[in-house]
């Protein structure tokens, strides 16, 4: 491929290698088997919509990664990746969702060759497109090795971002910014949701000048009424309504990395439970803001967004928030940190949150959330600029 | 929630529901727990973007069939579903992506408590969300019980679309038609890719009348010059240029319902090779429809397609479609019938499948494709309508 289409400098991709390899050192790896699609592009930049089936890249202790996926998108490796054609592997086309035979059966002939049949082999057991299936035919086709569950184990190489990381993250912020602004400028009494967000992906992937979007990992959340009761309804062709509040969720997305942010907007004159309660979210997100300190612990974001809910009677049963950056669908989060209680997880300078302090009741909801980034001294950046409040049009 | 937003009518969902059963019984399953989002839709009406997380539906022989997901999602299940809450399970928030417990175990409790305990369990362990660490989870929670893999067995109930079912491709298919003239029409040198995407995107979510759009379950594809030889990349902020042809692959979607369509554009004068290929390709496609007819088999398609492309001497390593219809990301495939000469599957009324015949070679790829319905008798009907050929802009 053209070399310059990968996103990051060599050194960047060099020092990501480093850390897995010494993070598969702790383990006792000889090989790694990434298949998460944001790890694959994290470590080689390899990008396209092609993890609706078997593929994943080889990672020795040594030595270059192998791209291994299905022989149509071996050419896709070969665009977008630096990896020379003796490091991309590919598996015939008659495996594909076929009876009989499974993709892994050619990966674990394809580890063999590479001499990793009696290797002590790192795999990814929780991630989304590593199957069980596949994690069967795997084992079977090497009893000699030794596969290990390592999940987590690359996702959490990932979670300090580099410079130039942050620097897409603040690019996938404008686009975040843009996007908001736009649909809270639009959405009015009459119009169709569906109407809304063909403009939000529009302007998404519009991008900013230069900056081109990219799609992002979970479509536009954005109910209203009684379906805010539900944090993940997409549209429909319903019309926005007077008397009802409707939250909406959405990430800008520059190169795969996102900057989710969500904010309320109520059409007609909220009730003043519904003020309250969004007082209380936006000084509870302030709060947890303001404890956002490296050093500080992941569980105290949740203690300080806790007590400013307590104080309009709220109790939220469900995490508030969790780390994010590189991603693919079907998730913006990287599943290692999270803001809960039980997540002792200490912050450090680089660390990118979706701070996500959603409120789902019964009938109603309110979400107002914040991208954050830690800093190497003092409270997190909010990586978005659109004020925080409850919108309203009266 | 208000009954009236679920797509189809009560005696749609019985009719699955019935035939589930029916394939569960040849199986000697006790109950079936269902993982993949189109299946959950098809038997229910769920329709959330919380597939993210572990979820799916527990199917008795007897009764009503169980929803089973994260506590936010319960709500989601009230408001998209007609079951009613005493099938509406759910587990607490503590046990998203933590270490030392997992959504399965909980799942292995609920089916204790519905009698499960030492069943015949089926599960799907080639679907994308049900992972192998899940599997083993559940297993662990089970441990007199007999998992059974029995993936595909819900998928092949869904094969066949009912009338109703059609209704909804012939929309997804307007606007497909829709989008796809948009493209076309808009695709020029200079322009720059994301900006046309934007454009299409935004066509396909406002949908045609009242018909609205959906999110399509793959985002558009659509490579340039030799990109185009890689079948799954998506776009970036470069320009479209003069002497390169982009394949554009996407589908318009009605309520989850896909109807995948796919056309190339050529900017200024194709070389004879590729008018030549891409006539071919017409003709295999012309072929491969005529040969589609109800009592013939899905090999046929792909035999009638190889004779066309063998008279340009181009061989094609892949398969050349697959069943279609409701899907969720990451795949509009429905993992059932595939165009391939290894398919005896015997074609029947109401089998809609994206017939497929994209050609990729080293530096340069098309792809002119159709989403057919298999008739009572005669040829398939492409359910677009936009011209077959090469599209040049010269």
């Amino acid at each position: 491929m053209a070399a310059q289409q990968v996103p990051f400098e060599k050194k960047e991709y060099q020092r990501r290698l480093a850390l897995t390899r010494q993070a598969m050192g702790k383990q006792g790896l000889d090989v790694l088997f990434v298949t998460t699609p944001a790890g694959m592009n994290w470590l080689t930049g390899y990008d396209g919509w092609s993890f609706y089936v078997d593929q994943g890249l080889i990672v020795p202790l040594d030595g270059e990664a192998y791209w291994w996926g299905r022989l149509m998108d071996a050419n896709g490796a070969r665009r977008t990746t630096t990896l020379s054609d003796d490091y991309i592997l590919h598996y015939e086309d008659f495996f594909i969702q076929a009876n009989g035979c499974h993709p892994m059966d050619d990966l674990a002939e394809k580890l063999k060759m590479l001499g990793f049949e009696r290797a002590r082999i790192g795999v990814e057991m929780r991630a989304y497109y590593y199957s069980a299936a596949g994690h069967i035919a795997l084992q079977s086709g090497l009893p000699s090795a030794q596969l290990v569950d390592v999940s987590g184990l690359l996702d959490w190489q990932r979670v300090i971002k580099s410079e130039a990381e942050i620097a897409f993250m603040r690019k996938a912020a404008r686009i975040s910014d843009k996007v908001m602004t736009h649909a809270l400028a639009l959405a009015e009494p009459g119009m169709r949701k569906n109407h809304l967000v063909g403009e939000v992906m529009k302007a998404a992937i519009d991008g900013v000048g230069e900056d081109w979007g990219d799609y992002p990992a979970i479509m536009p959340l954005l109910p209203s009424g009684a379906d805010a009761s539900a944090p993940h309804l997409t549209w429909s062709g319903d019309t926005f309504k007077t008397g009802e509040a409707t939250f909406i969720e959405q990430a800008g997305c520059y190169r795969r990395y996102h900057a989710p942010l969500s904010r309320t907007i109520f059409l007609g004159r909220p009730p003043q439970f519904m003020r309250d309660a969004a007082e209380a979210q936006m000084e509870g997100l302030n709060a947890g803001i303001e404890a956002a300190k490296a050093g500080s612990r992941a569980s105290d974001i949740a203690k300080a967004l806790e007590a400013a809910l307590k104080k309009v009677g709220i109790t939220r049963p469900n995490r508030a928030g969790y780390a994010t950056g590189l991603a693919y669908p079907p998730d913006w989060g990287e599943h290692t940190v999270s803001i809960r209680f039980s997540d002792d997880t200490v912050l450090q300078p680089g660390m990118t949150i979706h701070f996500m302090p959603g409120i789902w009741m019964d009938d109603w909801g309110l979400e107002m959330t914040e991208t954050i980034l830690i800093k190497d001294s003092g409270p997190a950046e909010a990586l978005c600029t659109v004020p925080r409040k409850l919108y309203v049009k009266d």
